[in-house]
């Protein structure tokens, strides 16, 4: 693949990964879902092991936007993206800083994993990978990390 | 890409896989190192952030092979790959079931993101994400889930 070419996809997928920062930050459902594949497969950072389809996903992008209150500021700090004609994935660290509803701050780092399938023409998200790890003497989540 | 050329880099990145998961299987710490990149950045299911370069994965490889005692079953389910020319991705939930030095058992499912580049002709891992979710009320990464 040429320079040229291989500049253009990653271009295509920052683009994309842009779209989905904005739908987070403005906490629209219906935008974060428009850059999904109706297959994908979502691992979370709580709750079950994966969540699988389209429905899924937006209902726990509805629950997670409607966590919050108020302005959230929300970074994607790291950003690695790897694309070819087809496939492409993308690795980064992630902060959210806001309000819980109820008034409880958030303030907290995980590590987020995208990968893309192009159908189409167009880059949709057919897996992602967001968690934090955990302290292996507690067990509990490490919701106190920073980069 | 034609379905036969896929089907060859899928075919690739598998064995690839396949060496990986023999690697956990013997706790070869070499050759669990010989399929990842020199740049690797990955995310861990226990510790911190990020590990960033081929020592420090050596370095978390030898101590978690080092932890077990005895025979230990390893499973990855679910394996899903996406090989293009140069790019290529797969997630599975993995297993393990065995025993800790002291005797604890560990009986233990997670989730797995692994990311390929193809560099002089080898597919070699840039990235690899592993994790538990969390369980939101009592912040406890959920050890406990099954597929």
């Amino acid at each position: 693949m040429t320079s040229e070419k291989e500049a253009l996809l990653e271009s295509e997928v920052r683009r994309a990964m842009d779209r989905r920062a904005e739908s987070v930050r403005s906490r629209d459902v219906d935008a974060a879902v428009s850059v999904v594949a109706p297959d994908i497969v979502s691992y979370d950072v709580v709750g079950v092991l994966q969540n699988i389809g389209l429905d899924e996903y937006r209902k726990r992008a509805t629950e997670w936007f409607s966590s919050f209150e108020g302005e959230i500021a929300y970074e994607v700090r790291d950003l690695s993206i790897s694309a070819g004609d087809d496939f492409a994935f993308c690795h980064s660290l992630n902060h959210i800083n806001g309000k819980r509803k109820g008034g409880q701050p958030i303030d907290m780092w995980w590590r987020a994993t995208v990968c893309f399938h192009r159908i189409g023409g167009r880059w949709l998200i057919v897996h992602e990978h967001s968690s934090v790890p955990f302290d292996g003497s507690s067990g509990n989540a490490r919701l106190d990390l920073k980069p």
